[in-house]
This record gives structure tokens, sequence and C-alpha cells, in this order.
């Protein structure tokens, strides 16, 4: 998508070991506009596959999410990291490693809100190594959902993660690719 | 609003101890149709006020304040509860006490995204006690920015957060004002 390369390239941030800062305009301050944008084109990419929800993480996925569900016209979840006081007592949880923050989050979803028979496309903001989207995964597994699509907004090829998730033989999309951040470069797939 | 408070009635739960469940379209589970609509009423309503960057707090409050930033046109910021490793040291930090969990929670926002000249719409999903937005408050003035409006989906006026915020003399908009959780009840503001 040349409108996110262009802003990435612009204003994203190289601050090494495979780091890109983009709080200018989706993890701290957001773009609405071009947030919608991306939303509107993994929308398209997925229009086909019969989603009836969108399943991300907090925090940082649920802007695109959002957006991606807005356009597809279906509800979004985003998995809590901490249970609140408003959710019941019996949970889907799994473990997910961070790998930028180097801890184990928890990922909860409500059984209320995710059900067997629904079909998920998972979006989040990054596709690095995975083990968000695998965790997101085994949520929507445990409810007996069916994931049929995954979508990423920037995608750094070169952690694995589309390797990582090949075993479910589904749709991945990301709108930006990046293959190499070595020696400060950001170099997207051509 | 109408419709929203027609979706509170029907999905919304009163849990007890003021506290109001809408994981179903808000809070965990996000109906984006709906969040879109309160952004569109709330930019409506602060279309006249010349709102640069509307600013919020993650996690729940970031649904609401991405739509209504969507629809002003204008960037969202929102406030993160743990420095990500992406911002610099110096930042604008506050403590905020949250009412629902008993817990006092880090504001923080970078100077890169937050800056004098700003003129600051805080949204937020509740106006209840005011804390939060309060905290927000003392964000955007650290920054040297002006606040001059503040929006909530959902006010609990029985909570007194308008009067705590009334100091600050500027427009304080909310979509549903609920005035009475005792007993069981729901009820809205005539």
């Amino acid at each position: 998508m040349e409108i996110l390369k262009q802003r990435i390239l612009a204003h994203g941030k190289n601050l090494g070991h495979g780091i890109l800062k983009v709080d200018s305009f989706i993890n701290h301050q957001v773009d609405p506009q071009l947030m919608s944008e991306c939303g509107r084109e993994l929308a398209r990419r997925f229009a086909t596959i019969g989603a009836t929800k969108v399943l991300t993480a907090e925090i940082s996925g649920i802007a695109p999410a959002l957006m991606t569900a807005h356009h597809l016209g279906v509800p979004i979840v985003y998995a809590r990291k901490h249970k609140p006081i408003t959710m019941p007592d019996e949970v889907f949880l799994t473990l997910s490693p961070s790998h930028t923050k180097g801890v184990t989050v928890e990922l909860i979803v409500s059984p209320e809100y995710l059900r067997s028979q629904e079909r998920v496309v998972i979006i989040d903001d990054f596709l690095a190594s995975g083990q968000t989207i695998l965790g997101l995964v085994r949520l929507a597994q445990a409810a007996g959902a069916t994931v049929v699509g995954i979508g990423a907004v920037i995608e750094k090829s070169f952690e694995g993660g589309r390797a990582a998730l090949a075993h479910l033989q589904i749709p991945i999309e990301s709108l930006a690719t990046i293959t190499d951040m070595s020696d400060g470069k950001i170099v997207f797939a051509v």
C-alpha cells in the first residue's frame, strides 16, 4: 500500500534491533484517515471469506482492527491483557511472549463474544515473530471458532512470523512488508 | 443520542456498585458502526472549537476517540499506561486513580505529539468521577496545550465528574447521561 510505505519512510524510525518506531501515526499518535484507508484495504482483501468478527489484541491492534471491522461491517473483539471486573470468571486465556518487551502477557477473551460458529479475521498492527497472532489463533480455536484470515498493517518478514503461521493454511495479508532493517535501513519487499 | 441509549438499555448490564457493563458494544467487543456514529456526533458538537488533536487514555478510550478524531479530521494521541521502548526518556507523566480498579495508574504522553500550540479535545468512553479526564487535562497543561472540550460516550452523572471538571469552563459533552443505577436500574437524564 503505497501511501503507507511513503509514511513509514517519511515518519517511521529504525531504532535498531529490528524495532520500527511508528508512534507518530500508528502506535501512540494515530492518523485516523490513514488507519481508515488501511482498514479499507484489509477489508477489501478479506471481502470474500465470510468473516463474522475481527479479533485483535489490546493495545496497538485496536485502531487498525476497528477500522477493518468498520469496513467489513462486523464487530471487533480485542483480547484483554488484564481481566476487567466486568468479565465473567470463566474465560479463554492464553499466554503470549512479547518479543519487544521481553515478558509474557496474558491474552483474555470472554466466551460471551467468541463463539463456535464464528469466522474470525485476526488483525494486528505488526506481523513480526507471529507470537501474538498465534496467541489469538489459540483463543479462537479454544472457542471453537474458525480463523479465516490474518492481516497486519506492517510485516517484518525477517522475523519469521509468516512461516510460523503457514501451517494454518489461510490467507495472510500485510500492507507494507519490510525485508531488511539492518544498518538503519528500511527496505520494502518489491 | 437515542440509538446509544437504546443499545445501553438492550445490551448494557448494571452490575451494581455503579458499574455498567457495556462489553458487548464498547469495551471488549466493539460495534464499529455505533462507535463511528458516536464519533460523528461528538465531532459535530465540537465542530466549531478549532480542535487540532484528540487526546484519550488507553485502552477503552481508543475506539470512541479514534472515531471522533476521524470525523474531526485531526490526529488522536492515546496516553500510555506503560512507557514503551519507542518513547523518549523525557515524557509527560501524571498519576490517575482508577475508581473501578482501586489502583493508581500512570498516564504517559510523549512530548513529540503534544505541543504548546495544540487545541485539545479529550474523549473517553466514560465520564464517571472525572479522574482519568483530569489526568489527561494535566498532561495537556504540562505540554502547554489548551484543552478546548471534553466528550464522553456515557456519563454517570451521579459520580460527580462534571462538577470535578467545571472549573475548566469548557464544553463537556456526553452522548448518554445516566442519573441513577441504584437497585439494578439504568435511568437516563431527560
